[in-house]
């Protein structure tokens, strides 16, 4: 079979897994009957290539490529996720994975004698739709997080990620690497504006998460005059008005795309109404700023109202930038591929800060859209990344002087 | 035993059932485990009193005191209902059952002999917290909403209301009665205002739901800029302020308590929001203006945000007066007590509107707070309320000649 060909049948053995017919979505919650189909198929697909799959304790995979020759050198890192959003897209985190298997295909038919290891790597639960952390599994594997951090950490029917892997100490698995390069589709427009179907990473955002609890007064609906309640749905709905407003004028990034309201009827004043900021900016110092000016507009408002305001921090990621070199390397490798920062938080970033040299590679998506039913790449800018990921592990494997165990 | 002490007693068997030891609320869903529980509570008290109860195709309870001399003449309803909006007070709807079976004893200990039969109802579904049809129950036994209107009623774990009760035509219970009287905590501090324990009801405010469907697009909250987004979020909290304004002008109600988000994850700008408007208003000409404007707006900041609006009207019940004559001998029975109207649906303007001669009394609430764990009446003035009640079911009782069956 011809490379689109085969690219097309993982493409189509994929489609269905965790797809909602009514929005053409995908719920690929991690360690849920959909992505738990996916990390089958992706053992059967390592299996038929002749790579051994490990899964360490915090459920991450990694297949290796072994060939003669290879023993005592650091291995390359390549991979990316098979979890979603809730009602996500196709192609993030899924399209790294298959064009790692498929650049290794490549690999072979072009007879590249790699010097050094390749393993093809799926972390779990990157997007943190399960257990509230991005990138859990990548942190837990590189020690960023530790085990006694994440065991007690529950999901919204009451599981415990401790229920769900073994845990305890990260294994070392990813020591055995020191260069990491992930290929996603990219979630933004960039590319599209540059008329490229590649391009390379250079940094990501710094970026967090805030939980905004606003405590009022539960009243009846009807009966409660309108200046006697205390009513909580009026400060989020301020504070979100004005999280739009701030990120607008300062070209950043400000979203509340989760809310919850308690006791959530139609004829009574809520008691309780959370809400979860999303807040990124391009340096620490602006996402600072953002993130302050929104809470202290959300703290005016809640004075107005009467309302209690308790913001709690979920996460916060500074500024990262990937290795320089490196990826100046990559954009050599692709004839002088545009280098872009992102906005979304990846397992590469994990990586990067834990001290192994990472970048990203970008496949082109015609409309920006990503996490949503819409996100979309053109099969012959898949294809691309396939042959850009290729041509740059060749290069990544062909060098052992980086690669020398000490 | 004293009459206090009977009130405490059933006070106390009911108190722990249903209720949420974290907020001290109640969560009385009909047909599931507290509300049931409650049910077999009435049948035994009214089994304790003597008194056989039916239950009708659409789980409405009543229990019948038919003394000797009262075969033929048409009966004399009182009552409420069992359950709660979620997170619901202990009163709103409980006071009228316990204050009707206390009525009942004090009738008895006083020597009254009815002329009449008596009906001490339980209507189902009162509070419209699980099938979205507010006073469900009597809607069905009175006629005003057809069987097949309400089979396929669905609630959120996707249980229909047709596999919990029979249905089928009204079995023509209510219309062995002609008048009914429903005692209820006030929701409003019109009482403490005025001073009274006691008060009568002239008229139901016209009152309605409407559902508001925001469409916009999905996307990443990292990647996308503010300027390319489709954000349903910022459409619901405009209408939200705007609602809560026009309300505050007008002297009227207006509320968003319940909101749903799809997908509701912290990273994705949600496809569509779904937010609940519940107004209400003096007059139904002021109730239309209400939500003609508040849909204006939505519409106007729909068009700036390029979401799509989508208004449906759930319910909508229009200006509904009590029986003037009912309310005004009420009234005088109980000395020239005050006369208010209330901005909650009731039963009663169910039954009223359906041609049963209705009124309410209100037992004063010191706070005005309803539908919320802080919902509250004073012993005293519950006490009050029965002794109210009674004195009024004595009046009715006594009267034959409005009573005999044509």
């Amino acid at each position: 079979m011809s490379r689109p060909d085969d690219l097309e049948r993982m493409w189509r053995d994929l489609a269905p897994i965790g797809r909602s017919a009514r929005s053409g979505g995908y719920d690929r919650s991690p360690w849920h009957g959909a992505e738990l189909e996916l990390r089958a198929w992706f053992r059967q697909q390592a299996g038929d290539r002749g790579l051994a799959v490990e899964e360490d304790p915090f459920g991450n995979l990694v297949a290796w490529w072994r060939p003669a020759g290879t023993d005592g050198a650091r291995a390359v890192l390549t991979g990316s996720h098979l979890d979603s959003v809730p009602d996500g897209g196709a192609f993030d985190g899924p399209l790294g994975v298959v064009s790692a298997l498929a650049a290794l295909d490549l690999l072979r038919e072009q007879g590249v004698a790699p010097a050094r290891p390749l393993g093809i790597a799926v972390f779990a639960e990157e997007e943190g739709s399960r257990f509230g952390r991005a990138c859990l599994g990548s942190r837990l594997a590189s020690g960023t997080t530790g085990w006694d951090d994440a065991r007690e950490l529950v999901d919204a029917g009451g599981t415990r990620l401790g229920d769900l892997v073994p845990g305890g100490a990260p294994d070392g698995w990813l020591l055995e690497a020191d260069t990491y390069v992930e290929l996603h589709v990219e979630q933004g427009r960039a590319l599209v504006d540059r008329g490229a179907a590649v391009g390379v990473g250079s940094a990501i955002w710094p970026h967090g998460r805030w939980r905004y609890d606003v405590l009022g007064r539960a009243d009846h609906a009807g009966t409660t005059r309108m200046e006697d309640r205390v009513d909580p749905m009026l400060t989020v709905a301020m504070t979100v008005l004005a999280a739009n407003k701030q990120a607008r004028i300062s070209g950043q990034r400000a979203t509340f795309g989760r809310v919850e309201v308690h006791p959530n009827g139609t004829n009574a004043v809520p008691s309780r109404v959370s809400a979860w900021l999303d807040a990124r900016a391009e340096s620490d110092a602006a996402l600072q700023e953002l993130v302050a000016g929104i809470e202290r507009q959300a703290r005016e408002r809640a004075e107005r109202d009467g309302t209690t305001l308790r913001v709690a921090a979920e996460s916060l990621t500074g500024e990262l930038a990937f290795d320089a070199a490196l990826t100046a390397r990559c954009s050599a490798v692709l004839g002088g591929a545009p280098v872009l920062p992102t906005q979304a938080g990846h397992d590469a970033g994990v990586l990067q800060a834990a001290g192994i040299t990472s970048t990203m590679l970008f496949v082109r998506n015609p409309t920006g859209v990503s996490h949503s039913p819409a996100e979309h790449a053109e099969a012959e800018d898949c294809l691309a990344g396939v042959e850009a990921l290729g041509a740059v592990l060749a290069d990544l494997l062909g060098e052992g002087a980086n690669g020398a165990v000490a």
